[in-house]
This record gives structure tokens, sequence and C-alpha cells, in this order.
């Protein structure tokens, strides 16, 4: 079987063997079953459960032998014992995807290596693969799909997710990391080089995110990593870089975590853009899949305050971007509004232009904003202004949303400076037209991964 | 005058005269006089302006030298360059405390710079203290009172902030730096060593938060700080670091930046807490008001999932926090809970003696941090687990009150990782008993900010 063959079994498969089901439902059950109903999924479902006729009205199999049609996936949830013959039982099956979700493997003790090791030898001397153990398996909301012991809200979002804890799957608030989502677990078989190499074919997905405990094959990984890098951005979170949190990777999945300068290299080699911590991953997936691409480093920057000019300035300097040189032309329609004593450069501090000349601060924004993005020699805009409730002056949202919706080749983000989370900032947040980041330094960060990705596809090799 | 009654009279004034109130109010008009009545200040007032003889039914005068009784506080809102005469009036008038809102000093150009110096000669002559130019002044919400001249809501927190931009009173969602603030914008005369040296000896301020932007007198600043911060924290936000960022510091309150070497060097010596950017600073800002003292570096990690425990252990080693090591006796509660294959240590991964040994989830949660906490190697616990509408079962947030409600000498943390935020979360963040961080990365610097700083005030000098 060819990769995306072994791969459409475990993300679009049209029957599933639940093996080991609990007859236990409701509240606290984690029913694998419950959950493809409460999801809709529209495949075949079999139960296998030697102790129960059925569950939840669907008829239930002794043994997958017992199952009278063919099974494109097989997920395993019995003591970690009796797994090597339930694997056994499904190559016998001709049963090629068997997800194991079963715990106490490499995770655990020498007899959880060694009954790893087991299953591996099974399933490969039966022709089949196997994605765990010790996993949530697969998630795909384009198909209704998941093995997630939890329910998951999932959404067909165009991001392939490949990962070793089903703490991506769930989420964080305002951060949503997949449409389609791959837990390894422990990775006895299937690793991220089969995964990448799926995504990178997959034309639903559009960005691939990472989270790596440890590479068993890091060669193949870069190969694959980098033959997709140049189609699809590919952002990675590796965790367990310290000594202490390698041991605890051990613990966790049976990783060998490696040395993190190795996973440097390799990453920036292979074109994967690496992050640090899940804030950094869910702003740059936001970034990657709502902003235009950024063809350049030249930032220029609008502010309320002098005070945030400052600040995204530090931020350029921090991350790698530049701050733009304006042209005469931009220099002039915003001199044109300001105080004869200001000098005007960027940052662009557009507060005077409205506090002392007294021209309406929506207008200064407009017209500041104009500027900017029709200014050849700048690559992307940043600007901050804020929000009170008892100001309504302050709002400008229309005058933003009027001047962004006539630049769509350049990226706009936003700090969100204001004590509240407002409706026009909201509203801007929702149209996805410009990205409203928590601090300067987010935003800015985001806007230099964009320009270091664009920058390396558009490189000759 | 001593510092504090000159800065009493910034700070708490029984009476101020407003010089260049605009006759405009309402919407968009930042009428000092309206925003004081908003905010229900309970000293006198008066207008200054020639050209009216009321605004808002207070009666006004053309001229400082009018006002027919004390005035504590001048704060001037004409054009620069009526400012030399009008700082000249006052200290004629036998006002000692001027604001001056007023920009195009420093921040601007040559003019602006002799017009800075002028006044700030005038004021010295005359025995008199400025604040400004290019300032929101001061806000105190103990005394209901502000300078700023857009509308804030305001909280008694017991936070003292001196700051170089308004930004900073304005503020950020879910963020709140201060109950008294001290913009000094340009900072012609009262500088940050004074509104430190005032804040050390308030009673009602028991954290003190500075945003600088340059020093005049870096060695009086130190020794101050010095001083004060054996008393209480005092964490600093310092902007234009970067040369681009130096540049604009130039041009927004005229000030030097300096090298950052230089202030890093001076902030380690003399006990300041330094902060790169909002977020940290309103991380920390929340973790010396409401969690108890820190005193060690080993820390305790709960996780639902052991992929939560090596990015807890990454973030240790990141920031400065060691992983507790556990004594005998919490290793056998957890124990006695789990699969007999888990190896038990410090991070805990709680789900397996739920989900496989069957125990319910409160039970594990509860019984895992009443050990930790309880744990004499242990300075403080982290814990994350997550919550899910879909899966009330893993509501535990009763367990986690009862717990660390008995625990109130070590600070508690938990990582928001989660779809949502719940309401128990909410009520957790709430009760300010546990600080809740959407990161893992933002508890544990947090927490080794807290232990940094106890470390430094317990060690003999």
């Amino acid at each position: 079987m060819d990769s995306t063959s072994f791969m459409s079994c475990f993300l679009i498969p049209r029957s599933v063997a639940l093996i080991g089901l609990s007859r236990a439902t409701g509240e606290g059950s984690y029913n694998l079953l419950e959950n493809l109903f409460h999801l809709g999924y529209r495949g075949r479902i079999y139960p296998v459960n030697p102790n129960a006729q059925e569950i939840l009205g669907v008829r239930c199999y002794a043994t997958v032998s017992e199952i009278p049609e063919a099974v494109d996936l097989a997920v395993i949830l019995t003591p970690r014992e009796l797994v090597p013959s339930v694997v056994s039982e499904c190559t016998n099956r001709g049963i090629k995807a068997i997800i194991v979700v079963s715990q106490g493997f490499a995770d655990a003790d020498e007899k959880g290596k060694r009954l790893q090791q087991e299953i591996s030898w099974i399933a490969n001397q039966g022709g089949a693969r196997i994605i765990g153990p010790n996993t949530f398996g697969t998630v795909n909301a384009f198909h209704s799909f998941s093995t997630a012991f939890m329910k998951l809200e999932l959404k067909p979002l165009p991001i392939g997710l490949i990962c070793q804890t089903g703490v991506m799957f769930i989420g964080f608030p305002g951060i949503r990391l997949f449409g389609k989502g791959i837990d390894l677990g422990n990775a006895c078989d299937i690793d991220f080089a089969d995964c990448v190499d799926y995504f990178g074919d997959d034309p639903e997905v559009s960005l691939i995110v990472l989270q790596i405990e440890g590479l068993r094959d890091g060669r193949r990984f870069m190969e694959t990593a980098r033959q997709v890098a140049k189609r699809k951005p590919i952002i990675a979170l590796k965790t367990g870089r310290s000594k202490a949190g390698a041991r605890a990777a051990q613990s966790h999945t049976g990783s060998l975590s490696g040395s993190d300068e190795v996973y440097n290299a390799s990453f920036k080699q292979s074109g994967v853009i690496r992050v640090y911590d899940i804030e950094e991953l869910g702003d740059l997936v936001g970034g990657f899949l709502h902003l235009p691409p950024m063809r350049g480093r030249r930032l220029a920057v609008a502010s309320i305050t002098g005070a945030g000019g400052i600040i995204a300035a530090d931020a350029c300097e921090r991350y790698g971007l530049q701050l733009a040189q304006l042209s005469p032309l931009s220099l002039d329609k915003i001199a044109a509004l300001s105080p004869p004593w200001m000098s005007i450069g960027n940052p662009v501090d557009m507060w005077p232009a409205s506090m002392i000349s007294g021209h309406p601060y929506d207008h200064v924004v407009k017209t500041t904003l104009e500027a900017l993005l029709g200014d050849e020699g700048v690559d992307a805009v940043l600007y901050m202004t804020t929000e009170i409730e008892s100001e309504p002056a302050l709002d400008v949202a229309e005058a933003i949303f009027d001047v962004t919706g006539r630049f769509p080749t350049k990226p706009i983000v936003t700090w969100r400076y204001s004590p509240h989370i407002s409706q026009a900032s909201a509203r801007l947040e929702q149209s996805r037209r410009v990205l409203v980041y928590p601090s300067c330094e987010r935003a800015v960060r985001t806007l230099t991964a964009l320009a270091t990705y664009y920058e390396r596809i558009a490189a000759p090799e």
C-alpha cells in the first residue's frame, strides 16, 4: 500500500471496528461509539465486546473475525495484555489499519516495552500499520470522524495536526489547531514522516502543525518535510527540550527526545518553522491561515501613541523585521495633517494630528493607513489604536474596515490595546482581514514567521 | 518641600486649577473637568479660560492670579507657546505642583526643546515642581482623581505605576496596572526616583510598576530603587531597547534611552524585576498581587496528561525553577491510585489513575494536590487539568477549591488548558487563590519572578 491509501484508512475509514468497547455509556464513560454518534459519523461501526449483545443499539461481535464485512480501521481499547492477540486477529481478518488507544507500553515499564515490540512485529508480519499505542488516534472534521475518547467539537479547518498528545486535540481558548488530526502516541510504527507526506498531498490541508516529543527516523522526516514545506507551511512545537523534559517524555510516550541543537538544525534545513510554546503556535497558525503572504521584511507602524511605536520598533529588532523607509509621498500625506513641529517618520504617531491639529481621529487613521498600505516600500502594516467605551470618538473600526478592505495583498495586524474586548475589535477579528494580537511582540513575531517562510519559498534552491 | 508633601499635591490635591480648559464638552472633547465629574472628584476645581464665564456650570477665571483661594495643583493644557508664561503665573500665585499636559516640547523640534528648558528653569526659580510636559499627568483611584484627558475606569488596586505614556493608564483586556499612576511624559523635572521614593512610603501601595523610556539620573534612581525594593516589589518594562526604538523614544518623550546592558545591570543590582512586554508585566503584577510568597524554587507539577508535565519541565529549565523531589510519602499516596506499571515521580501524570485504575477523576486530583501541597520539599504547585463542556466528569473545580483553600502559604498556578473559558475556571480565577495562565510557560515565568524576589529579600546584604 502506498502512503495515501493506508493513511486514508486511518482518516476517512468507511468502516471501523471498536475492539474492547465498554458497555458503559453516558457521563464519564468516554465511550467511542457514543462520540461517533455525537459527531454524526456516517460509516459502518462494529463494536467488539464478548460480554455484550449490543451497545447503544448497535450489534456487538464477540471477536473481530465474526465481523461479516470488510473493515477499514480497527481501534483497540483493551487492557495492554490482550493487545498482541487482538492485533493478530485483526491482521488475520485482513485489516490494514490499526489504532491502539491502550496505555502501558513504551510509556510504562519493561514489560510494556516488550509488548510494544511484539505488536509492531505482528502488524508488520501481517501487512498492517499501527498508530499508537497510547493515543487519541485520529480526528477528521471533514469526515465527522474521531477515535478520541473525549467528546470534541470539530471544525473543518484546513490544518493537518500531527502530535503525540491529546492535549493538542482538546485545544485552548481561542486557539484551534486542526481540522484533521493524528495523535501518534508512542509511535511504534506510523511516524511523523508518513503523516507529513500524506497531509502534503491532501488538498483539504493547507497548513501542517507538529507537536513532537521524539523522532525515530530523523533523516526520513527531514527529507519529507523539506519537500512538503515548499508547498505548505509546517510549524513545529518540540517538547522535551530540557533534560527533565526529556526524562518526562520518555515516560509519556517512550520517546527519545534527542539533542535540541540537532532539532534546531534539522528544522532550519528542512524549512520547518519552529515555535516554543502553545501561544506562539496559535498565533502563527492564525497568521498563516488568514493573512496574505508577506513578501519582504519592511513593516510600517501607525500608532495612537508614540509609546506604541517605540514598543513596535523594539519588537522588530527582537524578532527580525525592519521598519520600512516611507516614500516622500507617504510622508507628505501624513505631515499635511500633523502639527508643523512634528518630524514625520516610521513609526507614525497619529495622535497629535487629531488632538493638536484638530482633525477628526477617524480621518487621521484612514489617511495614515491608506498612505502606509499604498506605499511600495511597505510589506505589512501594524497599527495600534485604543477603544474605550466612555470615549466613542476613538472607535474607528469603520475607517479601518474601509481602508484595509482595499489592500488585500498586504498583511495587516493590530495590537489589542484597550481595557476591554470591544464589539468593534471583535468584529475586526471575525473578519479575519486584520489579525488582532494581545501584544505588539506577538503581532511582530507572527509577521516575522510569515516573512521568513515566503522568503524561503521564493528563493531558488 | 520634602518628596512626600510635593508628591501629595500631585496625587491627592485638595484643589486643582485647569488652565486652558476647553469650552467643548461631550463626545470627543477630552474635557478634564467632565472627567473629574465622571469620577466624582471631591476637591475644588478652578477652570481657567479667558473666553468663558463658566464651563459645565463651574465658574471660570481669566487668569490663574484671579483664583481667590490656594491651589494645590495646576494642570496646563494650553498650546506650547503659552506654557512658559502660564508656569510663571502659577509660581507667582504660589502654586508648587504643576502638570504640563501640552505636547510639542522635547518630543518635538529644537524650539520645543528650548521651551522645555525654559519652563524647567522658571519652575525651579519659583520653587515649583513639574510633571511632564507631554503627559496624562496623575491618576489616583483612592482619591477619585485623574488629570488624564481620556475617561478611565479606575480601581483602587495597591499598585503604584510610574510611566512615560498614557498607554499604561488605558490598559489591556484583563490587565490592570495601577491604582495610582504617574505619567512622567518628557520628565523635565520630576523623575522616576521621586516617584519610587513616594510610593515606597505610601501605605496604599504594595507593588510598584515602571515603564521607562529613559532615565536622566541613573545613579539616583538605582539608590532609591535599591532601598524601596527591599520592602516592595518593583517591576520595570524598559522600552526603547533597540536602536530604532531609541530613536522613536527620542521623538516621543525626548528621552535618551541609553545602553540596554547598563539598564540590565542597574535593574539587577538594585533588585528591580525586569520584564520584556506587556503580557509579562500583567502576569507578574497578578502574581505579586495575589499569590503568597514563594520561598524556594522547587515546583511540583500535576497534569491530566504526561505531555503537560513535559512542557512544564521544559518551562522550568527555560525560566529557572527546579522540579521538586517528592517525599516517599507523597509518592506512595499517588502510587496507591495508579496502575502498577506506572513509575511515579514529578511531574505527576494523573490520568492513568482514573482511566485505567478506575478512580473517580476528582478524587485523583484531590489526592494528588493534597500530597504535593503537603510535601515539605515543594515550594509551589502547577496543575493542569482540562474542562470540556461535553465531558462534565472532568469538572473538578470543587475538589480543587477544597484542597487549595487548605494550603494558603504556597503559590498555586494553573495552565488554562481547555477549548473555552469555563465557569469553573472563571470562578477559580476570581477567587484569586489559584492564578490561571494561558500557557504553562507564563505560569512558570511568573513563579520564577516570585521566587527570585523573595530569595533576594531573604538574603543578608
